[in-house]
């Protein structure tokens, strides 16, 4: 049994067959960095929580613009790729990995026939939609009433989070498809950051001079 | 009892005490035309069946943008009034009250208690919660990936669904709040969209000449 599982916040409450059941059937599927893989309904292969690595959950316009709506970390449960066994959850999102990642996967059916009878795994599961849906929330509010500054400020000081690093390894590209704009509107305000001494650019790097002042800034 | 109460998908499945309890303790709100409720997880009261009448949900940017999420009609269930009950679900929406509205209202302490013990309840708000996130997700990548005009003529041929006439009693500001812009910019598209023969514009009125080309047209 991968320890990620007896983390998860049901399995306390799950019986001895249950919990064998799941034992019997979980598994790790890696993922080689920058793999994509667009999730639908239809193909989902279970309940997966996050190991090792990291990934981004983003959304894609017919015409390839793409929206960061979050990322999945360390120990994180990816809910939305276990949508096809919610009903009524029905929306498709694209997940890139941005680092070698490994996944424990509970396949769909023996998640499925244990949140029918178990209650608390029912609770964990609208838990773990409800929380979802109000970061997608968030996110929406933010895209349609915050000034592009400001979301540039928010996304350079949420790398600075997931890096713990001053030092983002960061292209111009990635941080538009972050933000759903394009890499011009990107590099002109980076270049206004980096007037106001807030940043310092060089190539393939961005250098936050100083986190606070961003924030203040923006 | 409210007719209402006993469609709801649950009904056939609760106890005869649970029926009991909420039988004693639903009650009709009626909200005027043009009352707007904001709506947060500590303000809820319970969960609400629009009986009559209908409803707009939107969210509000600080400085008072509006963009309308959907609308609640007759026989609906509003699962977002019911976030106070909902662990996990936290954000803010407004109501707007179209028409003289009436509601049927289940506590939340009783439907909170008839969810905690009854599987089917629970089913029922994962799958309302699940649909909602959907409806959202899709307002979402309609506001970042669809044009102005392609969202215009979906707004115009929405009110046309709603209203069942091609007349519609829209201003122009109603447009620019159901769709988060300008009014300047719902007018010049009106403008366009009248040039090209596809509406009608007279005071207080839009005319849709042509649905099914507005339609193709966006």
């Amino acid at each position: 049994m991968s320890e990620s599982i007896s983390f998860l916040p049901f399995w306390d409450a799950l019986t001895d067959s249950e919990k064998a059941a799941i034992n019997h059937s979980v598994f790790i599927q890696k993922y080689e960095k920058g793999t994509v893989i667009h999730q639908y309904s239809g193909n989902c292969i279970g309940l997966n929580i996050l190991q090792k690595g990291r990934a981004r959950i983003f959304i894609t316009s017919p015409e390839g613009d793409e929206i960061t709506l979050c990322r999945l970390l360390e120990g994180e449960v990816c809910i939305l790729s276990a949508a096809c066994m919610i009903h009524n959850l029905n929306f498709d999102i694209d997940i890139a990995y941005e680092e070698d990642t490994e996944s424990c996967i509970i396949p769909k059916d023996v998640f499925k026939a244990v949140s029918d009878t178990n209650p608390s795994v029912k609770d964990f599961t609208l838990g773990m939609v409800a929380n979802n849906f109000s970061i997608i929330m968030d996110r929406f509010n933010q895209f349609a009433f915050s000034s592009m500054r400001n979301r540039l400020s928010n996304a350079l000081l949420e790398h600075y989070r997931l890096e713990k690093s001053r030092t983002l390894h960061l292209t111009h590209d990635a941080l538009a498809r972050d933000l759903g704009t394009a890499r011009e509107v990107v590099t002109r305000l980076l270049n206004q950051f980096q007037s106001e001494g807030l940043v310092c650019l060089s190539r393939g790097e961005i250098t936050l001079l100083d986190p606070e002042s961003l924030s203040l800034s923006s």
